[in-house]
């Protein structure tokens, strides 16, 4: 099977509306058609949740990392169409519940459902979510818009979920609480509409953190054509993680690897720190590459060191 | 599990917008946000397409039911996004022939293609659209507006694609051409986008015809308070149909039941039927249900001649 990555490049690029004008030539992830941004994402069985995972958390799930792609482009979320394949695992109690939080997490991010379809699919489910909103005056922020001054700043803490994942898949023994508050930020993303503004009036290049902070990254420097100097030691953790990292050492590539944050990656002027939740953690570069100034992670940028195209 | 019907009716619904402001409530295949109308549609693996079948014919089905849905309504679809959960049946050629036939429709139907997301499922291959345009000055064809001195009529012929899935199905013997004819028409939905000019300047009420000819005449009933009367002989049966059906007089009613048909199904003023392809098989009433006035399918129509809500 391809990549995703692969996959467009070869397949869906070529399908595009004329040289991307509306798509950015499917480098972002959101799409714009007539002052509105789009953006959709697919949730799968046995790959983005599991039979035993709570129909809750999966409901936020599907919201929330839908939510997060707008969000990150300073685009609040107003519409969605839900397309809801039904597989085995679904039955009255799982969409009781699916349902009930599904409807409260639209209720508090103010989103209205206008469509969507519903199948069984008598194997797999498969939850799609396609989400638009009005374009603010400021514009959309893509990844492509760094200047090679900026600062680069994440929001939150970092690898909370990417090791909150393993904790899960690998059965680790560790700390009760602790365990609980990672997982807990693997199965509910909680997209930062508090920074809403922040986005919309300062950044120049933005992203969520949903691959990786480096791969995230990389996106913005490859398509802003630079380059990116980042201290490891600045990149927020939580005290979880740090528990956690303190003893199982060989977890702590997972800062900069692991998936799943929805955080916000983004660069902007000088002094971005000093709003809430809001952290420097290093600046762009005319030098294309990424490069961890304070720490030898030589093997996790290798592939980040040249432009990848 | 429930029905879509009952699943909209029951969970979907309570979540829309205020009052269906913007989703018609949920009673029509589309919702209108800005003047842009939009209509989401997934076809799903062993239920609406199987692993044999061709991947030129599955990107066709996957275009054509998500252009009817909107062609009905009088909307020209402009753009899409394209949900590919890709499952065990997807290898490096299903996706060289499912592209380039998706391309071709897209091209076909001048659509661009302006975000999507790709996802191995691992299983199920799940191939989801969403699609939308602008809606002509005219307004939107709804199901709602059918007016009670209204003329009832449908494009091309009806009953072709469910005879024809039945002959897959059910492997049953029949002449060559005439099995081909009609699978053909299983396999590959042709949208009448030739009647878009008249839909968007006669039509009153207007849906395509995807669940059965009855089904999708009792929804305009129900939603526009009226009742319908039509002739079984004014039906347009291909002649594949008709030679079908007198050799096997038992899937007679398909004409009526079967579904997929994605022909359209509008009411309007008199003498619409001098268009070519538009044939005037009854007339709106101000009495509730459906009646077929020159023969008895009351088992059929019983479901349909009390208004179901």
């Amino acid at each position: 099977m391809l990549s995703e990555k692969d996959f467009i490049k070869k397949f869906i690029k070529p399908l595009g509306d004329k040289r991307g004008k509306n798509s950015f030539d499917f480098t972002d992830d959101v799409a714009v058609i007539n002052n509105y941004a789009y953006s959709t994402d697919t949730i799968v069985e046995d790959i983005h949740f599991f039979k035993k995972d709570k129909p809750q958390f999966i409901a936020k799930k599907l919201v929330r990392v839908n939510v997060s792609d707008l969000l990150a482009k300073g685009v609040k979320p107003e519409y969605c169409l839900f397309n809801f394949s039904a597989g085995k695992i679904v039955n009255k109690r799982w969409i009781n519940i699916f349902i009930d939080s599904f409807n409260s997490d639209l209720k508090k991010y103010k989103i209205s459902l206008i469509g969507g379809d519903t199948v069984n699919t008598k194997a797999t489910t498969v939850l799609g979510l396609t989400i638009f909103g009005k374009i603010p005056s400021k514009g959309i922020k893509l990844r492509s818009n760094a200047k090679k001054s900026d600062f680069i700043y994440v929001s939150g803490t970092i690898g909370d979920s990417s090791i909150g994942m393993n904790l899960i898949k690998k059965k680790i023994r560790f700390d009760k609480k602790c365990k609980e508050n990672l997982i807990l930020r693997y199965n509910i993303p909680l997209p930062r509409m508090d920074l809403l503004k922040l986005i919309q009036n300062k950044a120049n290049a933005s992203t969520d953190i949903s691959d990786g902070l480096l791969v995230d990254l990389n996106n913005i420097c490859k398509m802003s054509e630079l380059g990116a100097e980042i201290s490891f030691s600045k990149i927020p953790k939580s005290s979880d993680v740090k528990r956690f990292i303190s003893k199982n050492i060989k977890y702590e590539k997972l800062i900069l690897t692991g998936g799943d944050d929805y955080q916000v990656l983004f660069t902007g002027p000088k002094g971005l720190d000093s709003y809430k939740n809001v952290t420097n953690i290093g600046k762009m570069t005319k030098e294309k590459g990424i490069k961890i100034i304070d720490r030898n992670f030589s093997d996790l940028v290798k592939g980040y060191s040249h432009s990848l195209y």
